[in-house]
C-alpha cells in the first residue's frame, strides 16, 4: 500500500493509471483496463469513469462527484486521498518519493480506501443462497419501501435485479452529458433568444424521449420518479481557457461569445445559484421539453399495453409558489400529450424537499404536491451551511476534536437535518393525508439513516442500485429494533 | 437620466467616474470628487469606496458587498444597474450608445437608483427640530433596543450620535484590509507552520488592540459586540494573474508559492466553506490573538476608570460543540489577560444564529451562550438556498411572476426565515432564561423587519449607523400597532 483515501465505493480494481477522461475512454474502448486518477471529477468525466475499472481522486469527500457517480455505477472508487499529489497535465501522481506515471499499474481497494502499487489478484464476488434467504426475511419484515436512484436503463436493470421497487430519482442532467447531446445542450445555452433555444430543445426531445422510454420499459409496473433539470447551466460549458477555445471551434462561434457566456453564467456559490426549478421558471421551455419527452415516452408504451407510472419531480422548491407555477406548466404539457395520444396515465407531480425553507413550509407545499422526496445531500449542505465539495478542509478536524461524531454526508444528522425531516413529514401529511414521502439523497443507502427514515415514518428510501440490498436489510432491522 | 439601478444607499453624489479603487484613492486624496464605478466591489475596494462620493455597480443586489458597505459608510450607492456595461480595464462604461469615460462627471441618486450624466446641484440635508421631537416620542414608546453595526471609531461615533444604544456587530475582518494590515494578514495565511503564523499574528495584535480601544472609548458604558474573524481566508489573497504577480513581488515569495496557496484555498461555494468558527477551530491562534486584543484594550481602559462591556461573538455556529470548544478558548485567553491586568470585566460570550441548524438546535446552543444575534443575511441565504451574490439572475423574474412579494434580503421572510427565528427565540429562552437576543443582519434597518423583530420578542436590532433613526421609529410603530 502506498496511500489510503476514503472508501467511497466498495469493490476492487486493477488497471493502468490514466489522468484524463479522454484517454481513459480511448484506452477503455480499446480493451485496456484503466484506473482514472484525478484531483477531482466533474460531470464531463462521466464517460471516462464509465470506461474505467476504478476511480481515484486526491480531493473530495464521501459525497463528492466521484464518490456519488462511482457508487451509482457500482464502480470501485477511492476519493480524498490527500497523500497523493496528482499532476494531471504532466501525467503522473506522487506519494512521498514514489512517482506513478501514466500507464503504470495500480490496484484500488474501494472497501478500505487502499491504493496499492502494481497488480493484485482479484476474486469475483458470488451471491450465496444464504444471502437470498436473508433478503427474503428482510422483505417479509420491513415496512419501508426501497427504490433506487438510476439514470440509465442499465442502472434501472441492476436496481430491479437487486430488488428495487421503483426508481426514486432519475437525474435527467446525466442524459445531457452524452457525447451526442452536449453540443446541442450548448447550442441551447448559447441561444440568443427563446426561439433559438426552442429549436435546440426540439433536437434534444427525441433523445430524451428514447432515454425515458428505455427506462420505463425496464421499470414496467413500477413507479419512476424523474427529476427535471437541476444543475446550473455553466456545468455544461467548458471552464478552462484551452477547452473554451476548442469548444468554440466545434460550435462554430467566436471565442469571445463563448467566453462572455461563461462569464455571465459564472456564480459565486453555484450550490445556491440559478438551478433547479429556478431554471424552469426563467426558461420554461426547458421543462416543457422534458415533460413532453416523459409523457410521449409513457403514452407510446401505454399504447403498447404497458403500465407506466411516471412521477414528475420538481427540484429545489423553497416556496410554494415555485411549485404552483411549475406544476401548472407540467400539467398543461402532460394533458396536451395525453390528449394527443388518447391515453390517460396515472401520473404524479411532486417535489424534492432539499431547501430548509421547503421543510419549514411543508404544509403549504404539501397542498400542491402528490409526493415529497427528501434530497438529503443538499438539505444537509444548507442546514449545516457546509459545501460538500469544500468541507474536506475542516471536517477531518471536526471529527478529530469530537465536534461531530459522524460525517453528516454519510449518516443523517438526526438532531438538525432529521428535525427538519420529521417536521416536514408531520406538516406535510397533516395538510395532505395522501402525500407519499421518500428520500433520494445518498443517505438512502446508509443503514443508520435508513433506520431513521423508518422511524420518521417515510414510505420509501431510494439509493444507488448496488446499495439496494443494504437498504432492504436496514429497513427490516428498523422494524426489529422497535420490538 | 441614462440608467436606473437599485437604490442601495440613499443620498446623492456628484463626481468623476473612476474605474479602479487605486485611482479613486489617488484622486480622492488629491481633493477630487470621484464616483467609483465597478462591475461589483470586493473587500479590496474598501479604501477606494471610502474616498469616493458615491458608488455605482452593474451587478449585485440590495445586500451585495457594495450595498452593505455603502450603507455602512453612509455613502450614496446604486447597485445592480444591469443597463450599463462596465469595462474596468478599458476605463469606460456604456449605456446603449452613450459612452462614459474615466473622468466624465456623473450624478447618482441613491434614493431612486438613477444615474444621471453630468453634474446636478445637490442640497445639504438638515436635521429639523420636529425630527428630534419625533425621535423622542419613538424612544419613549419602543421596547426594542436599537444598536448599530460599526467597524470603526468613526462609524461608532456616527452611530452614537444617531442614538444607537451599543454596537451589535463589529466586523473585525474590515480591520484586516487596512493598507498596513493586509501584508501581515497575507504573511499569516502563507505561514508554513503554526509558529510562523503566530509570529505574523503577534504583529497584528497591537493594531487590533488599538482598533478595539478606539471603538470601546467611543462606546463607553454601552455594550460592544465584536465578531471574531468570519470570511474565508482567500478573500485576503489576490485572485487575478497580474495581482498575484505583483503581490508575490511585494511579499518576496515566488509566484508559484502564492499561486499554490490561492489554488489550495479555492472553494466551490465559499459561502458554505471554511469560514467563521470553522477557521477558529482549525487555526485557534487567530481567535486567540483577537481575544487577547479585545481584552487588553478593555482592561487598559478599565484601569483608566472607563466602563467597558465587551461581548465576544462567535460566527457561523451550527453545532453546540463548535461553540463549546471556542468558548473555552475565549475564556482561557480572557481570564489570562484580566489576571495579568488585575481587572475583572463584566463580559459576555455569545453566537451568531445564521446557520439553519443553529436555529433548529437553539436549546442546546443557548445553554452555552450569553446571547444570540441573528445574522439574517446568511440565515436567509441558507434557508432559501439563495446566494445573495447570484440571486440577481432569477429574483427579478420571481418578483415579476409573483412568486415572491418582496426581496427576502430586504424584508425578512416571516413564513420561512421568521419561523426559524421564532423557534430559536422560544427554544433558546426556554433553555436559558437570561439569554439576550438580537439581530445584526441588514434587516435590522428595514421597518417591516424591525416590526417583526418586535413581535418576535427580540431584545434589540442592530443596523447601519445611518439607519438607526429609522429603526428607532419602526420599533415604536411596532408597539403602537399592537394597540
Amino acid at each position: 500500500m502506498i496511500a489510503k483515501g476514503l472508501p467511497a465505493s466498495p469493490g476492487a480494481a486493477v488497471g493502468r493509471a490514466i489522468f484524463s477522461s479522454h484517454k481513459a475512454i480511448e484506452m477503455g474502448e480499446g480493451g485496456e483496463k484503466v484506473i482514472l486518477v484525478r484531483k477531482e471529477t466533474s460531470p464531463e468525466d462521466i464517460g471516462g469513469m464509465a470506461e474505467s475499472q476504478g476511480i481515484l481522486t486526491s480531493r473530495g469527500g464521501m459525497t463528492s462527484h466521484a464518490a456519488v457517480v462511482g457508487r451509482g455505477m457500482g464502480k470501485c472508487c477511492v476519493v480524498g486521498c490527500g497523500a497523493i499529489t496528482v499532476r494531471e497535465e504532466e501525467g503522473y501522481f506522487e506519494v512521498d518519493t514514489i512517482k506513478v506515471k501514466e500507464g503504470d499499474t495500480i490496484t484500488l481497494n474501494g472497501s478500505t480506501g487502499e491504493v496499492i502499487l502494481g497488480e493484485t489478484e482479484l476474486v469475483e464476488p458470488e451471491i450465496s443462497d444464504s444471502f437470498k434467504t436473508l433478503m427474503e426475511w428482510a422483505d417479509n419484515t420491513r415496512r419501508l419501501g426501497v427504490r433506487a436512484n438510476a439514470d440509465t436503463p442499465y442502472d434501472a436493470k441492476v436496481a430491479r435485479d437487486f430488488g428495487a421497487e421503483g426508481i426514486g430519482l432519475c437525474r435527467t442532467e446525466h442524459m445531457f452529458f452524452g457525447k451526442d447531446r452536449l453540443p446541442i445542450v450548448r447550442q441551447m445555452i448559447l441561444a440568443k433568444d427563446k426561439e433559438e433555444r426552442v429549436r435546440a430543445l426540439q433536437k434534444l426531445l427525441p433523445m430524451q424521449k428514447s432515454d425515458f422510454k428505455a427506462i420505463f420499459k425496464v421499470m414496467e409496473n413500477l413507479p419512476v420518479t424523474i427529476r427535471l433539470l437541476d444543475p446550473p447551466l455553466h456545468e455544461f460549458l467548458p471552464a478552462r481557457e484551452e477547452e473554451i477555445e476548442s469548444v468554440a471551434g466545434e460550435m462554430n462561434v467566436s471565442i469571445k461569445v463563448l467566453k462572455d457566456k461563461v462569464a455571465s453564467l459564472h456564480e459565486f456559490n453555484p450550490m445556491l445559484g440559478h438551478r433547479g426549478c429556478r431554471l424552469g421558471i426563467t426558461y420554461p421551455e426547458v421543462y416543457d421539453m422534458q415533460v413532453q419527452a416523459i409523457f410521449e415516452a409513457a403514452c407510446e408504451l401505454a399504447r403498447e399495453g404497458q403500465k407506466i407510472i411516471p412521477e414528475v419531480m420538481i427540484p429545489l422548491v423553497g416556496h410554494v409558489n415555485e411549485l404552483k407555477l411549475t406544476k401548472l406548466q407540467v400539467i398543461k404539457v402532460a394533458e396536451e400529450v395525453m390528449g394527443r395520444f388518447g391515453v390517460q396515465l396515472n401520473y404524479f407531480i411532486g417535489t424534492m424537499i432539499e431547501v430548509p425553507r421547503a421543510a419549514l413550509t411543508a404544509d403549504e407545499i404539501a397542498r400542491e404536491a402528490d409526493f415529497f422526496s427528501f434530497g438529503t445531500n443538499d438539505l444537509t449542505q444548507m442546514t449545516f451551511g457546509f459545501s460538500r465539495d469544500d468541507a474536506g478542509k475542516f471536517l477531518p478536524s471536526y471529527k478529530e476534536k469530537g465536534i461531530l461524531e459522524r460525517d453528516p454526508f454519510v449518516t443523517i444528522d438526526q438532531t438538525g437535518v432529521g428535525q427538519l425531516i420529521k417536521m416536514a413529514v408531520q406538516k406535510g401529511r397533516a395538510a395532505n393525508p395522501k402525500l407519499k414521502v421518500g428520500i433520494c439523497g445518498e443517505h438512502g443507502g446508509d443503514p443508520l439513516s435508513v433506520e431513521f427514515c423508518h422511524r420518521a415514518g417515510l414510505d420509501y428510501v431510494s439509493c444507488s442500485p448496488y446499495r439496494v440490498p443494504v437498504a432492504r436489510f436496514a429497513a427490516a432491522q428498523g422494524v426489529l429494533k422497535e420490538k
